[in-house]
């Protein structure tokens, strides 16, 4: 009975946070320009009243009881898991003094403006008082959270659990010394045809064949849909009720068939988890106060990728496709090959602008922020040094120079909202889905159904192996028991060396 | 101090209620069909939540104090206004028994199935049973509620505080002594010219028209949009963020014109609530723990129809705008006179649906219904015998048969949710829109945009006496500042006698 009582309050929670979800979900797509002016209010009071229920004492007696009562179980039964992570989800809340997160609400919710200003101008001088008080007060949580070794262990820990700056180090580290040769001899090398790419799309016709692809995934449309904004993302309401946006740039095709192939990937991961986990805290991040099924951002991030790199931007994927692409778009893609296509969406440009980053060049912004994040809190670099750090490892990375700190430093909308630690979780995500990837392409099955157009059995794969299981298993859980390895570098690095050594003659 | 904490705790109060309307919307109009598994799960949780909070501890204490904080303050004044519908919609709420609330939920969630399938079965006794436990259910919570007269009245509050069984009698006694005579001599006078309402007129044109002439009547897109029901709706998440529905049927587009003139005529009551009573009780149905600025639901209704009929279906609003029909619709209407729209869209036809029914017919199934509630609640009429008593109404209003239950007693909705008592505001809101109009359009400026197609006096005026209100004055309050009388049947009796007189010769 307290167990049933426990599971039934976290079940209330999670309703909370799905109704959060469903109220941005909507000022993102569909509100009213007006409406701005209190929808905020909305959420306010639903996120107070969520993590009042979380600490209540209510929650506190019933979460008490089905301690003692699933006591008896063995480690690791379904029980006992979901009542560990909701006594580590109220400790890392008590943790956190109620002033703390008070004050670091107020500055998310006055950063945003100063960083757009700052950005507009780009200049970096008016946002540095507002980020050196945002790395103090993380500084701060992080002291409140605790740590082992690094205090920005403890600040990602709330984005992928385990992960730290000693865990980091060697990762980061081996995909540089893999990776930058590759950059530099794509530099010396001649661009692939990319005429075809610039031309008019007709955007209804882009929704259509965006959806069509992501059906082909695997992404069930009965609890799904796809909607335009202008940034993509992936939301869920349970996974009843998953839905994506992508954006239409009516002569830049590929930002919304990849976009979609990309939400359509996290997607696929939310309507996967058992539906016996629904309300439950496999389904509830307790931590971060999100309701999904994902065990970690980078866990999430596996599995766009997979599905947007390693499949979508796979030479067999259009082998099998583009005749369909081409009927879609005669005009624009008669005169095109296959090869050219597939040569036109793998071109590698380094850029100084993450979000528009190739497969190749991504870690690099990814490492370079982690890096400095991490120096920040640990007091080695002050904010006011940044730019020069900044500018200095991108032209060690990717060979250019930073023109001004719009296209630098002020580039990345997280730090306004008062965030730092959130960045790793998108090279996790790579590199999770090359091993992956590697493990379920070893399947004759699997292989055979990517080589003529059915991805049903790799879908399956991903379904038993990642998305059943929710937040059951941690992440390096999942790997193991999927590829009997922790998370590993080397198959992503296999695949980025094979692939581009053959796509530029390497 | 204690009233500031108060109001913010009835703001919070607000948020949760307007919240439940965005799910319930989007459940509407966006969900995919796999979401309705676990949508219900956090609309309950919602609801459990709003009313928990508004009997909670805190509130109480905060109430008790700030009633002595405004003991001061003249009668009448906003802050004592606020703080006294606070208490009473508490004091409505303790007295009904939780377990009684708890039980009529229940019977409302299974009612509906046994309802559809009595109605597609045309079969009333396999609604009897439900039907005789929602009856006296009814009875236990208008006995908890209390009421001097009648136990309908007790019903009856919660959607038109104030109106009851003594004050509906002369009423409706007055408009069938009125309106009969009317109907009776139509129904021997030719049908007007029907052919060009049933032709094709393209979906996409209806909206974009539909929306044309909602924002000639002053809805405001800046803070509203308008979407596909089956039913059409409107609903508010404060006067920022105000959505209206309509149909569209590809055969009959004055179902979505009237449907979305009707939805705007909602629309622009919520929209002009005075934004400084946003988040109180005066944009807040305590009672019915519905976020809403409307003081009543007779009182909602009479701005819909008011626009809908006294405005859309005038011959003055075609002599204005037939022309930009005819620009849209040119193959559809060009070979119609403005004078033939007019009477189309006019025509009267006695019918047993309540839905479809034209302005002058209308009155007669609300009346019918209501009687019958009132009925049934006091036992002076058994379930059992309800299809004799409504047909024999039928047949005495409408000079109809009514041949099969399907098409009389298990036509509408309601009751199949466990709500009695919520039909009289259709007819209150047609009385209270004659009586409004005829006290605004003897203004000269009013009559004179009415004749020429502007119609921001008489919104100005609405506004003026009744948007901008809220919930601080009832209904009658209202009508009696801005036209110096409580409910008056005479002005609407006048409308339509005049109308239908010299549309049909009589």
């Amino acid at each position: 009975m307290s167990y049933a009582g426990l599971m039934e309050t976290i079940g209330q929670v999670n309703d909370l946070l799905n109704t959060q979800s469903i109220l941005n979900w909507d000022a993102r797509t569909m509100m009213p320009h007006g409406g701005h002016a209190t929808r905020g209010k909305q959420l306010a009071t639903l996120s107070v009243m969520t993590r009042d229920l979380l600490v209540s004492d209510k929650l506190r007696h019933q979460l008490d009881a089905a301690e003692s009562e699933v006591a008896g179980k063995p480690a690791g039964a379904v029980e006992r898991v979901m009542v560990e992570q909701v006594r580590a989800a109220l400790d890392y809340h008590l943790a956190i003094p109620a002033d703390l997160t008070r004050r670091r609400a107020e500055l998310g919710s006055n950063g945003h403006a100063i960083w757009a200003k700052a950005r507009a101008e780009s200049d970096f001088s008016q946002f540095v008082p507002i980020l050196e008080e945002t790395v103090a007060l993380n500084r701060e949580m992080a002291e409140a959270i605790g740590y082992s070794e690094h205090p920005y262990d403890a600040l990602m820990f709330r984005f992928e659990p385990g992960e730290t700056v000693a865990t980091l180090k060697p990762l980061f580290a081996r995909l540089r010394e893999a990776l930058l040769p590759l950059v530099k001899a794509i530099a010396q090398k001649p661009e692939p045809r990319l005429d075809f790419l610039k031309r008019t799309y007709p955007v209804d016709k882009q929704h259509q064949f965006a959806l069509k692809m992501a059906e082909k995934i695997g992404y069930d449309l009965n609890r799904g849909r796809l909607d335009t904004t202008l940034h993509p993302f992936e939301v869920s309401f349970t996974r009843n009720d998953v839905r994506i946006t992508t954006r239409f740039n009516p002569t830049w095709m590929t930002a919304s068939l990849f976009g979609a192939l990309h939400e359509a990937g996290h997607g696929v991961y939310e309507q996967g988890v058992d539906p016996a986990y629904t309300r439950t805290p496999f389904a509830t991040d307790l931590v971060g106060l999100y309701a999904v099924g994902g065990v970690s951002f980078g866990a999430h991030e596996s599995q766009s990728r997979l599905w947007e790199n390693h499949v979508g931007r796979a030479r067999a994927f259009w082998e099998v496709n583009f005749a369909e692409a081409q009927a879609f778009y005669p005009e624009q893609l008669g005169d095109v090959s296959v090869e050219e296509f597939y040569r036109g969406i793998n071109r590698v440009q380094p850029g100084l602008i993450r979000v528009e980053a190739d497969e190749l060049t991504y870690d690099f912004h990814v490492m370079l922020r982690t890096d400095i994040e991490a120096a920040l809190i640990d007091g080695s670099l002050k904010v006011k040094d940044l730019p020069e750090a900044w500018n200095g490892k991108i032209k060690e990375y990717l060979g250019l120079d930073v023109p001004n700190d719009a296209n630098g430093v002020l580039q990345d909308v997280h730090w306004s909202s008062g965030q730092i630690g959130t960045f790793c979780n998108y090279t996790i995500g790579n590199v999770m889905a090359g091993q992956l990837f590697a493990a379920a392409s070893a399947d004759a099955t699997i292989a055979a159904g990517l080589a003529s157009g059915n991805y049903d059995p790799l879908h399956a794969y991903m379904v038993e192996n990642v998305h059943q299981h929710g937040r059951r298993y941690s992440r390096d859980e999942l790997l193991v028991r999927a590829t009997g390895r922790t998370l590993d570098p080397e198959p992503y690095i296999a695949h980025l060396t094979h692939k581009y050594s053959e796509l530029y003659g390497l």
